[in-house]
């Protein structure tokens, strides 16, 4: 029996959504007891909790703590830098919910941090958002060894600044008005999304100690992950509802977004999609039947409906 | 001769701003190389370039050297340090500035970064600054010690922070409308302007190993330097023009800031400027004619025209 099929086997579909909706349960839990020991102004925090807790699938805390548990960190040892990750995710989409930015007043299904509030506060609880989880991640009870948290630290900043998600964000916008080619916009994604993505997956590896070589592996399991992920973004935006994406559907049409839907349609993205996701899985064949999970989730990745 | 009169032989007061000078140079030429590194979209290196180069004393770096050199921690060594401090300090003024928040068109004399480019691009700008700073911190480059790296990101996240500066941002914004005590002045200036003094303090203590009642002391002289530097700036917003300070003046008594200035009147904020220099003086004795620079600083915070 090869790994494929052993694959099958070892994780059925409940088994996978009862691991990721217990990762996102923990995660949760631990993010709504981190904020509550910060000694900071009410309303700051409470903006802070709005774009952070009750929300989402916590599919990047899942990726962190899936990549860790190949080189068997149990759970509660990853689940602050899932959590520090989070942060990240969650306070770029305050930001981007901004009226300067995509002035999105709906975001799973609740209104968004600046409506609910107002833009300033909204633009502080980013700031905050994305300064607290580099506290979390430096932080001595997170893990022991300050060579690993500092190379932690090192890898969620480049993933999530200017030559990372950052950047990526800036691409996006600039696409708006001259329309990219196809290759621009897989380097626009691969930023945009695919960076922060690709991070979760390398931080369980740091926190695993993997050699260079499971790290390349990984990566390139990462980064076919993040190009799962957006093309099967962008393909829900054109065929979902609002009501089941629980944030506004159609938007990157009607923002003129550099897709690859948008450039080569719908049967192409389909195709892409398919090529991702068989490459990330190729990439963990050295794995053997431990990424069993791994694989699950790319391919869940590409069949979501929301 | 006491320590005092040594002070006073020791550092002249164009030694001292030859001093302030030279770090300020070597900052600038460090950030603008550091930037040029960076693989990222053009206009949001622009952008950043903007928000972080040919601007202000760069006193906060001044502040990291300063202090690194009570340890003798060669200038070079300090220089990434007080550089990542400055881009923290950098990202706050342009978020600050933008037309959610404080709406100001003019910073240190030139159009604030989306006045000279545009909001969303001022968000992401502010915010690559700011990730840019730990990805900084947290580079093998800026010190071989990953427990120091790891400690430097600790100490600046927290005083960036939603309990830190952040934190005092939002304090600041709701004594606007509902005015502050006196005692809730000082504790939201504390944390937004004295938070990332203190720590540029306390990140040269970190660099020069220094020791717990050595650390300590200079953390109460940086929570007296943070004090004076905010007096001194809401004297200045009153009595000084905007030529002279680079950046809209009077507005504290437009947006009706709460501060002491406000609240007791200026000779009263003059005497607690006075109290703060002379407790941040005090707090430097155990260091003896070697924190003379330091002294200047504390002084040259209380004296500044701009």
């Amino acid at each position: 029996m090869d790994g494929e099929a052993l694959a099958n086997l070892a994780m059925t579909e409940d088994q996978f959504d009862s691991q990721l909706a217990d990762c996102a349960i923990e995660t949760e839990a631990f993010l709504a007891a981190h904020l509550a020991t910060l000694d900071a102004p009410e309303r700051l925090l409470a903006a802070m909790a709005h774009g952070a807790l009750d929300g989402g699938k916590r599919l990047r805390p899942f990726l962190v703590r899936l990549s860790a548990s190949l080189f068997a960190v149990p759970h509660e040892k990853s689940l602050a830098v899932g959590a520090a990750l989070e942060m990240i995710h969650c306070y770029s989409l305050v930001h981007d919910d901004l009226p300067d930015m995509d002035n999105d007043e709906l975001r799973r299904g609740k209104p968004t941090v600046w409506k609910a509030f107002d833009p300033a506060l909204a633009i502080l609880a980013g700031d905050a958002l994305l300064t607290e989880a580099f506290a979390l991640l430096s932080d001595p009870r997170t893990h022991p060894d300050p060579a690993i948290r500092a190379e932690l630290v090192l890898t969620l900043a480049h993933a999530a600044g200017p030559a990372g998600m950052v950047g990526g964000q800036v691409l996006d916008i600039e696409g708006e008005t001259s329309p990219l080619d196809e290759d621009a916009i897989f380097a626009m994604q691969a930023k945009k999304t695919g960076a922060l993505i690709r991070a979760g997956v390398e931080m369980g590896a740091i926190l695993g100690n993997a050699s260079p070589a499971q790290r390349s592996g990984l990566t390139r399991f990462g980064t076919a992950a993040g190009l799962a992920f957006q093309i099967a973004d962008d393909i829900l935006d054109v065929t979902a509802t609002s009501h089941a994406l629980g944030k506004t559907a159609g938007k990157d049409v009607v923002q003129n977004k550099s897709t690859i839907v948008a450039r080569k349609g719908l049967d192409a993205a389909r195709q892409v999609l398919d090529g991702a996701v068989a490459n990330g899985i190729d990439a963990l064949l050295p794995f053997g039947p431990s990424a069993d999970p791994l694989r699950a989730l790319i391919r869940h990745f590409a069949a979501r409906q929301s």
